[in-house]
């Protein structure tokens, strides 16, 4: 069974999805909807991606003479499933407008509020919680890395009393030029708890997670300072097992490595060849793990490009039934190049 | 009794500590010792500073038509204490070359180890201990903060178990144009505790501090996420309470003040005049501060430009036994401008 | 003769003009017209400067225990002139709704269209086209600083051919968090010439002057590089000594005064304790002072925040017929604190 | 004939002119020197790259269990010509200890003075010059990219009077995190010309080159704005056939394509699955081409970390006389998936 899917948007996660869905033999991407001509319909038409857009639009893309291949109704008609990667709030909408009246089954993303789908996602932590449903919701950049890493030692059976995270996020994307800040550190929120701790309760309602939040001027990745109280004892070498045995998690030396910095995970992921120089997993900086009696400390880094990717396609296959758990993650990441499950990068 | 002080640098903290020093009418700055003519130097002499150097570098400020008043061992010779704010590890190395040698007393900067001198100093958290003392480190602008904020709880009669603070580091001085980064987020360092924690306690041993740190491209204030666990119950209203009575320590509302980031902290203080736009108090962000159960939550602002000048003042009183804890706190807040304690900036 | 000044506006510029008009003897601030309830309220209340506001914002500052002087048509009535300093494009709004119904003069910023007012101005390019004016747009800090580079020639009797500018321009103020670029070079905008060219045209028409704009992430100032190209010969000697002479022109020397950066003009102008380390000269890098046969090569540092302060100042008296052009530079100079004519800041 | 290629140096630009030898089919990459071992080490060994280093760093590698295939002697001896891609400065006294004692020939990067090879080379502009030649600098990025751009004109047949560049430098590549500036434009040097012009004129010295330069906060590429003052005519349509025919130039349109700053760039070269995203060629800002009677006006973006790839594989070409020029060009441009000459790639 092939999945027919369309895409609504075509932004920073649109497009990495889109690249995604076309490497899975399990899924066919028919389209993407797109409202804006520019660099990135002629990049999507050159990697033989049809567009399709509103009617009032069109005239605008063969003005530019950017082929269309049709309207968002003809591409709705074709699909089983669409993924919605539209900007916060618009997902809702379309759910009104457009999905719920076609009888069409959607995934949203992590700027949507909860209440838009059936069930919040992350394929770690309540891949189970999705299958069947109608509307999904893949959690967002920050709140699925954590999801990540306090689902890895849940699946390992350790318990979790409390989390505290405290997150560095980017101000923008790289591509974003208009946004800031330049040269400041904003409170984003100001208030305890910021949005992103609620929201992984959303995944994992079992763990008290507390977040804080600010912006800072870089476009690179989130980083996370977390703070994890662990029910019992856990030694550092534990913590350390389980983060290398868990998937879409990577650990980062610095003292050995020379990963002093984010900019020398991207490097890395440059170097390697990684398409766009995304890094899908968790990078947990290794010499960070650092265990005090039942606290556990550490740093990761999150690429708010492109960590939520994998898990859209996961919640596509759970929407359809289409494989377990671990064979989704493994499928994913083994399509996408990312280092499968208990062969993690072994920089050794 | 004037006590006549030197000092040894004049850079970032240097240049404030002297136009401190100036303010203060119990206390005469007899010279600054200066090593490279430039547009600092000019500055000094239009404020009447007399600056001195060491014999080889003599011709060079004259050859730039910079007065110089004498050499280092005039200006030694002259003081009864020298204020050492010189680059990390240089104050350690006067200490042996000049100061011990010439029987000469000394405040070291944070950045020298704490072995240099007899104790690590913090106004609020520990002046007693400089009583009398014949070399005091004040420490510096984080571990400052820190030993702040927790003093103003213990100075209340709070019981402190654990203290986890996560650093958002500038990282540069406005003026350092060399250092980066740019657009990256370094780990600095990637173990935890950072030196920060162990820092504060040299000043508060009593109290479990544990700290990690990342540096950001900016170059206004340090950010700290701070988690204080308490011995006990305690209220937001009552912490409120206890920063609103600590000296040196000022609120600033997001929600209705609109001191949204860091930067419009500086612009405030930029506005109301403060000299170079300084914020010697804790810049603590009156929203963030929440408590659940025995923890509170709150995020402070450090100039790092600017924190430990009062200190160095407040250090200089103890050793010479000028005046009590309270009283030089108070006198030294007075002639800086600062808002003096119970009197806190009270933005309704 | 004392001229009542309101101010509509209380933004970057607008506080500085607040400011510098109160330290004016022949100027009166009325009031300040404000619409939102902020820290920027209460220091300007704290200064001593009476707010109005809009009917309808009146409970909103009143909720927040600001008080307020009245409404704008109270201010209105008892102003000779308001100085506008608002957002770019509501000037022009404004002079419809209520300057011209209302009779009442007043000066724009460069953020209005030309046709705003009857002249664009610059004090020392064109001082005399302002005289007793209705409407003065003074113009922008980028349009400010090439009128006076290229007034200051213009004044010594020199002829010039051809202007390029090329404007490396800052992403946002201090204080505006929520603007970039972030990690970019924005064209600004991509085609040639920018719109500072034309708009200096406007102040100086006898001149061709050619722009090309960027915007990079930075708060603290533009940096112009400029190519003038005369009709006949000057030496660099010449050029010097024509910026020495030029009032609102300084000299920074990097070779010897280490001046290496914008920042270190910045920092200076904190040392010697500039109101928020404003710098309404032009600051021109000494060493960057070249000429290749008739063509003078020269870099600029531009303080957005404050370089149009004094022109809005002078437009008033020009406006009034107060006094003429030399006699209001210095009057406005020296109640400043700038350095005068002829009395440059002489870091030799 | 097989080239074998020994390369000293694997850092920004020594990683990616190894990866360009291995996709050329008349040239053998034997090996790489590499000093330090870290993660690009064992990206280097997992792309299949022999490494060597120095007798007493073998052991730092080993300990590490990185694999080193021998000493740079073992290296030496194997190859018939080595890439110097050493810091500034390094590749000089390579040439006297190592090159030149071992009759090795050598290709040098623009950080060398232009003292050190027999030619300075630019593909486009002078690759007759560097046939049979023994020791060749590939120019600096900045200076590839002006001589590509002015020998774009002059291979047309164009008379250029004068050049006068103004160089918007990023302060750091994205790897560098201790490098600056963060809120600073920096004078780079404040001298006027800055080396740049002359460096352009070691390549082509028929040509009046004046250059001014500035560093900012970013690490993503260098910003041109060019003025080029030509003998004669030129139309806007002339100046774009020119840089459409030129092989190593790309236009980027901002009304229509969006390319509305230097991000959008990189940001099309990783959508299009470049190796790193790079951009090893010119990018011309399409709108920002202007002409104004002789005088032509552009703006172009640099990939610093990128642009001198091809030119180092042509150098090689020309010094073993391998194929001509526009072969070489042709050849080097197909392996590396840039457009090939006269097949620019066509935004409309």
């Amino acid at each position: 069974m092939v999945i027919r899917i369309g895409l609504m948007g075509y932004g920073t996660i649109g497009k990495r999805v889109a690249d995604a869905v076309m490497a899975m033999d399990d899924m066919e991407l028919v389209g993407v909807i797109k409202q804006t001509p520019d660099y990135e319909s002629e990049v999507a038409i050159n990697k033989g991606i049809r567009l399709y857009t509103y009617d009032d639009k069109i005239s605008k893309f063969e003005k530019l003479g950017i082929k269309v291949a049709g309207t968002v109704n003809d591409l709705i008609k074709s699909v089983d499933v669409m993924i919605d990667a539209t900007p916060d709030g618009v997902g809702a909408e379309n759910k009104v407008k457009i999905y719920e009246p076609m009888g069409l089954r959607a995934v949203f993303q992590g700027g949507e509020e909860a209440e838009v789908a059936d069930v919040s996602f992350n394929a770690l932590a309540n891949y189970d919680m999705a299958i069947g449903r109608r509307f999904v919701r893949v959690v967002s950049c920050n709140t699925t890395a954590l999801s990540r890493l306090i689902g890895a030692f849940l699946v390992h059976g350790y318990r979790i009393r409390r989390v505290r995270a405290y997150l560095v996020r980017r101000g923008a994307d790289p591509r974003e030029f208009k946004k800031g800040p330049i040269n400041d550190v904003v409170f984003n929120p100001a208030t305890v708890p910021s949005h992103h701790g609620p929201d992984v309760m959303t995944v994992i309602p079992t763990v008290d997670v507390v977040t804080m939040a600010v912006a800072v001027p870089t476009t690179m990745m989130h980083l996370h300072m977390v703070n994890m109280e662990f029910d019992g004892q856990i030694t550092r070498g534990e913590a350390v097992k389980v983060l290398e045995e868990t998937p879409r998690v990577l650990l980062f030396n610095t003292a050995f490595r020379k990963f002093d910095s984010l900019a020398q995970i991207i490097e890395w992921a440059r170097d390697i060849g990684r398409l766009r120089g995304d890094v899908m997993e968790n990078a947990v900086i290794e010499d960070s793990i650092t265990v005090f009696q039942n606290e556990l400390f550490l740093m990761q880094g999150v690429h708010q490009e492109s960590i939520v990717v994998p898990e859209n396609i996961d919640a596509v296959r759970a929407m359809f039934r289409l494989t377990d758990k671990w064979s989704s993650i493994r499928k994913t990441d083994s399509a996408l190049n990312l280092v499968t499950m208990g062969k993690n990068y072994n920089l050794t």
